[in-house]
């Protein structure tokens, strides 16, 4: 248990450093997504950013080791340490998230679901997606599920625009994401816009330092931001649940 | 303990959250210090982001508790968690650190020694530093005796330049740095550059929000850089040590 200052408020896990810029991003996603008018307002967040977590990418190529009990074993630990929720802000990671699932049950927020929610509140006639994404996310088809739910087709892309975004998101990892990096990303925006999306899913935590929503014809949504409004919901609904529950 | 994916990589704890967005700034300033081609190359940080902790100004005033001991509980909970190093990007609650300095040993790093050093280094003939901090750091006296150790005295400011500040440095941990503020905080910068400053420090974590290095005719020295530095710097320092002693 990490002592929490006022124990009333709740807590929120976060995996990181998948990638390490990203966790950051996230977190301030969550700052800005909370109504606070003073520092004391927001809420706790105790992050493991952890940069050795097994490559999600080589995993899925069958080239590294699977990081699944890596993650459940941080989730548990975090709900240990004192978080009321847990959550993950990388998408690709998710197609690895079965046993962390299981092992942080109801204190789970999917970044999927809150991004897939996202979308669909974004372009509510829309039926056709571009979905920006590192190709072990397309592969791994747990994203192109969640939208399927809802009734959102994921536009086919080439294999260079699928080559294209892994470059952009390694350069996100490696720290570079200023303006040629952005201008390609809008590029590659474009490309997806002309090929019938009617709404762009940011789907890899990285991708939001490239591309925001206003960079492309059609709305964009960014995971990052769907998940930061999404624990904060969750954690307003809990807080609320917590000052019932006092005397 | 929360388990490392790799147990030989050192991992840094951050007691966050004073004020929120500075400690997303200096984890940020951790990862553009350490020199790094991919993901993997990162540090890992366990953050405690706790906007709960008790307010370091009301408690110098006499309004508030102490955080001293939340601080050193903190501490010693991020060891437990397996934190080989202990940092806490908030320059005023240093003045609330012996406790915490007491907790966590040999693994402590000193983000007021870490930034007077850097003062000292950004202007090696400087004899007189501009303080831009919260009124109680100027009151603990923390900060201007570290620069004393090292030769160089704080120039004396009006109590409207103390009441500016702060009013800034509150709009920041409510979330609100943007051109107005930014636009002030240059103005403040300027008094103090015009009443002998030869380097400023912005010992106050949430300043570099507002001020950087550029934006004065002197040297503008970041606490939350200097920190972040000084971090890299041991915790490479510490894998080295680690990687002898591997066999």
């Amino acid at each position: 248990m990490i002592p929490a200052a006022d124990p009333a408020r709740p807590t929120v896990g976060v995996i990181g450093g998948m990638g390490p810029a990203a966790t950051w991003a996230f977190a301030e996603a969550v700052l800005a997504a909370t109504p606070a008018a003073s520092e004391q307002d927001h809420l706790r967040l105790v992050v493991d950013a952890d940069p050795a977590i097994p490559d999600r990418n080589a995993a899925m190529a069958g080239d590294g080791p699977s990081p699944a009990p890596t993650l459940a074993a941080k989730g548990a630990a975090l709900l240990e340490a004192g978080a009321d929720l847990v959550c993950m802000p990388c998408v690709t990671a998710h197609a690895f998230a079965d046993e962390l699932r299981a092992a942080v049950g109801a204190a789970w927020v999917d970044a999927v679901e809150a991004s897939a929610d996202a979308v669909r509140a974004a372009a509510p006639d829309a039926r056709r997606v571009g979905l920006i994404a590192t190709t072990s996310t397309h592969r791994a088809g747990h994203v192109p599920a969640a939208l399927a739910r809802r009734g959102l087709a994921v536009v086919p892309a080439e294999a260079d625009e699928h080559a294209a975004w892994m470059d952009l998101i390694y350069a996100v990892k490696a720290g570079r994401h200023g303006e040629g990096e952005r201008a390609a990303a809008r590029a590659w925006a474009a490309r997806s816009v002309a090929a019938g999306a009617e709404v762009l899913l940011a789907a890899c935590t990285e991708v939001p330092l490239l591309l925001q929503d206003g960079d492309a014809d059609v709305p964009v949504v960014s995971a990052t931001e769907a998940l930061a409004a999404a624990v904060v919901a969750r954690a307003g609904a809990r807080a609320g649940a917590r000052n019932d529950a006092r005397p």
